[in-house]
């Protein structure tokens, strides 16, 4: 252990605990999805991860930047599964296949992603200023989409996608997988 | 007036104010777009309503019927004009301009609808309960939409319509009409 790991200062955990940040807005997300955007708080959060109350304003301006760390975060691991499933497909057909997997199996395949997909989209409702998230998630989206389709077919599946996997969620009758396979079917030309 | 209007029992005033109960619904869907279903409380819409706190109780199970209330009659209103917009097509061509309108005008042509719908849908994906509403709400639009196509096309239509109006809303960057046309085109077959 060096001299600097063991600084007596009481600003040495900041230094000793490099990741305390970015565990912060994974806690956050936790929080989140338990009891809402509007029941998330400095406390609730440095309580979660933690951490003493300083810490949130030491390493966070506000709520709001630490929501739009963490819901930039959230977008950016969906994304990232997002773009594999594509990233895989060899061909058009495959590719197909791939959206249709999207919407039956990857989207909403936890309580966790719905919760935290519509957390997102209520607070992008009401506050402008959280639309630079939505609007860098739906290009990530249709920039993987693009590996195979058009520009206008990507944009209009990167919809069909969001439509259909919010029906299936919100719904309490089964959806079956025909009219998934059908629709991107039409939407393709394929 | 009769005896019965000036009913000088404490009670009196649930009988002469018989809308009182649907105003307080009304009042509550005011409340949740203001301040969201997790500030929505029997105190705060009782205020706003102008009404004792003891008509709540009166007039609600709790706090879950309340806002199964509020959200059934949302539904319902949104519902109503999709389905106006619907019976007024003359024929398939027509019928698929007025989906075109539907996206491009009327959902969430206000931010109150915007508002609403997602916290309707925040509150049924965290809570099933809920989704009896959502459920008879895309039942309705699928109706309304086999009006003029078959039931496997008007459930597409209604994802798309439900995914387009969603990017719409909630991208920073304008959204042309032409990719909404296009779209009900390649899902219609018109």
């Amino acid at each position: 252990m060096t001299t600097a790991d063991a600084d007596p200062q009481p600003s040495a955990g900041r230094r000793t605990d490099p990741g305390r940040r970015d565990r912060i807005i994974d806690v956050c997300l936790d929080v989140i999805a338990d009891v809402g955007v509007a029941g998330t708080s400095h406390r609730r959060v440095a309580e979660a991860a933690d951490v003493p109350l300083g810490s949130m304003t030491y390493h966070f301006s506000g709520m709001n930047e630490l929501l739009h760390e963490a819901f930039t975060r959230f977008g950016t691991t969906v994304s990232d599964q997002f773009e594999r499933r594509m990233a895989t497909a060899a061909d058009a057909a495959a590719a197909r296949e791939a959206v249709v997997a999207i919407i039956a199996e990857d989207v909403f395949d936890t309580q966790r992603d719905l919760v935290l997909t519509h957390e997102l989209y209520t607070l992008a409702a009401r506050d402008p200023s959280f639309r630079d998230i939505t609007n860098a998630w739906m290009a990530r989206s249709r920039r993987a989409l693009e590996r195979h389709f058009d520009p206008t077919t990507a944009r209009m599946l990167d919809a069909l996608i969001e439509g259909l996997t919010i029906h299936r969620a919100l719904d309490i009758e089964p959806h079956g997988r025909e009219v998934v396979v059908d629709a991107v079917r039409r939407i393709t030309g394929g």
